[in-house]
């Protein structure tokens, strides 16, 4: 772990680091808020959420953007910030030369398909490597994570909470792609990192939250999902509708909140952020 | 005003303008974030803070930064970010090619030297333009101002509240360059702006806050003042002994604050932005 830069904020610090990821194949950079808990002699390890991040996105954006440093002082909460896909001259991106795939659009899952298959594994690394990297350094506790993200994140908090029920106590989602494998960004994304033969297809849904919860994944406690009403991916790419049945057949519970006015950018997320810093912050056992 | 994009954000809304400026010769983008109480059919004129950014910043850094809009609205107190210099391909910027003066980097003063004179505005466009403009088409009180400012924005925070105390009601600053006469970055821009004569810099005094405390300008109120003991241009370029030496001889009340570990980022701007917001509403008749 190599520090790149640390800046005091709210009595906390505002950390950012270089790690070698295996999983990756690559180098790659997280954030890391330390709430002042975290720090000084009588540092104690605290528990940390996991932000993902949406489409574009480094790990720089939420931790400049979100405003959550200010709760989660108070809270005594670490919010860790990865970036959202493997990076580097070596890492290929989008054929296409857009900016939803590839560099900056990972999609959260371990891609089966040449050449993607060699980086393309944010899964693996957000849920195996990530952690105990940063706890042979940092004081953080492995055993009280929380998830959350926004947009692609979003999708990447949902599916990971739904795949690994006992890793992540808590997750939450800000406008998160819901039903990837029913929307374009999802479909192009998955096409080429998981395939597109209906052999592959069928793969999908191991990386699809409303899949995912209809083959019966679920969760003890409840998703906490906030969208924008006015946000403009709502009905194509976000399909939050198709969540609430979802969950709703497979009794999962599910907090799904519509806010009159807000729409897709960090403006709505900022909004929003104390609310899902309360909500982890009382399924770690940090508040009542 | 041409209405460039509007966020809801903490319900109220931030937005951004395209002006036709006179003083500065070009069109220039603002952003101002309103809060509820500006926004709805009761829509009243509510109390705004001019927030003066640093050097390389545009109208953006500050909106999505430094964090002001859950505070402000709460306290109903618009927030209200200029550029920091005029722009456009007509607008001459730094002829050493760096970027501590030109495009981002107006200084916020009038210059007087052939070719800035004929852009960079600064000052004018800000105490005279600026809220005649928003106020043709926003609920803004224009009686009802607070100003303050970040490094660059910081010394024109001082400059403007110090030469325009009845403008002003209120006026602060995070991590202010204060005696730009006797700093490499003042020096560089007022002798293009200004011009390096002995006889232009005599002019260099009433735009530099030192100066203009040690001839004798004053306000009724305190100055709000915060610094982070580990700003990297504390002692070079920021100088806040000669600010504080200043106000002592003048009489000049100042608050005068450092902040252990805190350097020169938005991380800690929006580390003490809430109390800056506090401060203004406070004597903008908001809060008691």
């Amino acid at each position: 772990m190599e520090l790149i830069s640390s800046h005091r904020c709210f009595n906390g610090e505002q950390r950012r680091y270089r790690l070698e990821s295996n999983q990756l194949n690559s180098t790659t950079t997280v954030g890391v808020f330390l709430p002042p808990d975290a720090l000084g002699n009588d540092a104690k390890a605290v528990p940390a959420l996991i932000w993902l991040s949406g489409l574009t996105c480094t790990d720089e954006n939420a931790a400049q953007k979100a405003g959550a440093q200010r709760r989660a002082a108070q809270l005594g909460l670490a919010v860790i910030t990865p970036d959202t896909s493997p990076r580097g001259e070596s890492v290929p991106t989008d054929p296409e030369g857009q900016w939803d795939f590839g560099h900056g659009a990972g999609f959260y899952l371990d891609a089966v398909q040449e050449p993607w298959s060699v980086h393309y594994r944010m899964h693996s690394y957000v849920v195996a490597e990530l952690m105990p990297q940063l706890c042979t350094e940092l004081p953080l506790d492995p055993s009280r994570l929380g998830l959350s993200g926004h947009s692609m994140g979003g999708h990447g908090a949902l599916v990971l909470g739904l795949r690994h029920p006992q890793r992540f106590r808590s997750v939450s989602a800000v406008a998160p792609i819901s039903h990837p494998s029913h929307c374009p960004w999802g479909q192009k994304a998955f096409g080429y990192l998981l395939g597109k033969t209906p052999e592959a297809q069928q793969q999908w849904r191991q990386w699809d939250a409303v899949a995912l919860l209809e083959d019966g994944c679920h969760r003890e406690n409840s998703l906490l999902v906030d969208i924008g009403s006015d946000d403009p991916f709502l009905e194509e790419q976000l399909r939050p509708e198709d969540l609430r049945i979802a969950c709703k057949n497979n009794h999962q519970r599910l907090s799904l909140n519509f806010h009159g006015g807000y729409d897709h950018s960090y403006f709505f997320v900022a909004s929003v952020i104390d609310r899902h810093l309360e909500y982890h912050a009382k399924a770690l056992g940090l508040m009542a």
